[in-house]
């Protein structure tokens, strides 16, 4: 038997950015912005290499900023599709930073976005699915399904008390 | 008796935006990247409007895209304070698109973001509460209380199932 | 009888732009070339929403930087149509600034700019006119005209002494 | 008998741009607010040249589009002081644009711009007077005293208009 | 015997983009201009991850476009230390474009450029070596050392023949 | 007898920039990308210009950067056709940086760059030939030829060291 689909290693994306001096708000850190644009833009590269076709953004389901990013924060952003939904899939992005001398990275913001993609007639087209593999990716599609569940809940939730 | 509070209209922020060629992405609507920053920029107008004190976006709870925008659309981008949890706030944020000779408005994007105020000494400092007045804005204000529950519960799982 | 025409708050832009680090110049305001980027544009959105067609800037007629903005400034830049001249349209345009703590806003910049439309053959197509309701409305639709003629002087003048 | 000044010349900027197609808008041409920073650049360098102290733009008079420059176009930016009034001065500048194969030079934008130089304590301060050499030169700087006493007038106006 | 160095692996950098129609030249290609920013930015992100010091970049040493990259290219920037020369190292860097579909990567831009790390003082200050180890990395390092000889028999040769 | 070809005067580029805060890199000096890019747009204008025709630049031969250039720093980019190889030819740049109150230029940065022009099937087309003028040009007309001669030796230095 063969379980047809991609690793999710095949379309992870590692992408590094400087922190330039533009590039702060004016309390010296990274802009909210600036940061989604990034984040965006690696969720986005990860979902057309799994995928194959154009993708777009469906969602952003939870972006949250953990530490500020100073100027000069060599920021690395990671970006893996967690888990395909037929027409959709959730990617994971995770943001570090480092700067000269620190011991370890620090985590800057992880954030989960939702794509779809489109067929040949601009239509949602069903993707290929992944393969988690490491016991990592493997709570990632798990948490992924969880995930979808909560916001189906919350989406109900909101259309009963409503009316 | 008095409520200690500012209304939801005194930091109501408005703003309009064209689409630009160069803010349109392979597919020829504006890039997802570029929308989110317009709706960080006008949520962080509002926070900063009602606290009247430095804020920091903590975190984007939901940003959906409902309806592509290509070159020409203009684009108004509307924020207001949903609720106010003691150092944080919940902002709420509609992005709406409308093209000459359109009837009416078409939803593009609405999200919701949680900013924190700082303090003189750069920590979390309290918020002045908001005051919801009409129908629309006492929903949002509940809303906000439920999806702020549902993001609880949902971490609370996530730990749960991740020893 | 019945004057065809829309009111001037029908095409009214509002928006809201936050001063950051990145915007200012090397005396610590906002430059001036981003400032007439913020201006042309909620004018554009103007003279696009009142005309329904498309519109270019014919000129900057007036631009004058009263105050400095430096960064955290919030400006807002408000813009209407002033008065309609058969094909041209003047859109008067003022950003005023607010930082936390300001009792009220200080005037950053008025301007007055000229727009045409362009029909569906590119060329310039006549405008619905504007119909001034409030006393500022009026004066404003007056002034356009004063405007309107020390233009035309000018130029007169200049050709005369210019043979 | 000496008159005290520097030269036209001294001071004269020539800048080259290509309209690239992310500076064009929705019609194809050069954005409007793409050209006014670039206009705003250029008479900065130069009131900065001739003064050799900070300047701040205090207003652009008059700033006409002529034709539009599609991608592709190089324009050329010129701009030089036509003249000195104390603690103020005007710039022009014109921007042209080519094209290969096209045998001359298009004007694409005339502009009249009014700086001040700032002393070492942030106030406006005299600055050296400019002498006009060329037929050219001596004609804007007289077309400079009568677009500054046109101001005035129409200033006067406004005032007695609105009472 | 110890060699005293990191090895090339320690400071290796990855990054992905997509160029986005708003990065197209006027032949629908990326900007040499904007894929010489991105060479720059990896470069020095590299130069900095190894030296864990400040580094400026002195010189672009070559840098070959050897194939166009279109809108909805996603480029991959690798960079690593190819040699340390006491105070200064040569950085590699290789552009490679990918598109839906491809097999493989094409290369579109092979660079080498030099940087300096600046000590406390902000004066050049030496380097860590840098070890390789795989074949790929060793031919790098002599290579690094061929094209350095030539660069000073170059500017030699200049001086001889411009006394 | 006549010399087919074009004076270097005929597509001289000069151009004047602002250094401006959003523009400096940790250290305080523009960035090297961002003079690299105001480079590459000099050289293409330039190549444009000679050759009437559509230009690429096919490589960055060497670029130096010779100083810093802090905020507020006035940089005029210079290029010209150093000399035409059929297809391609060789623009040189020189950047340099002034100062209110400084004497004179700083010299920050010398770059050669080889531009093809391409015809209207795309390809590779044949150059008018430059004619150089003065001592300077001719001296820049035989180091292109060295500059040249001194690529193809280490390029194939590099292929027998490298079977």
């Amino acid at each position: 038997m063969s379980i047809q689909g991609k690793p999710v290693s095949a379309s992870f994306v590692e992408s590094s950015e400087l922190v330039q001096p533009g590039d702060v708000n004016v309390y010296g850190s990274v802009f909210g912005g600036h940061l989604m644009s990034l984040v965006d833009k690696a969720a986005g590269i990860c979902a057309y290499r799994h995928s194959e076709m154009n993708v777009v953004t469906i969602s952003v389901d939870q972006l949250i900023f953990k530490s500020a990013a100073p100027a000069a924060t060599i920021l690395s952003i990671r970006a893996s599709v967690n888990r395909v939904f037929n027409t959709s899939m959730e990617i994971g992005v995770r943001v570090t930073g480092w700067r000269p001398g620190s011991k370890k990275e620090t985590l800057i913001c992880p954030a989960y976005l939702t794509f779809v993609a489109l067929g040949p007639d601009g239509e949602p087209a069903p993707i290929i699915p992944v393969i988690p593999d490491t016991p990592d990716q493997i709570r990632r599609f798990e948490q992924a399904g969880l995930r979808r569940e909560a916001r189906l809940a919350l989406a109900q939730k909101m259309r009963v008390g409503n009316p």
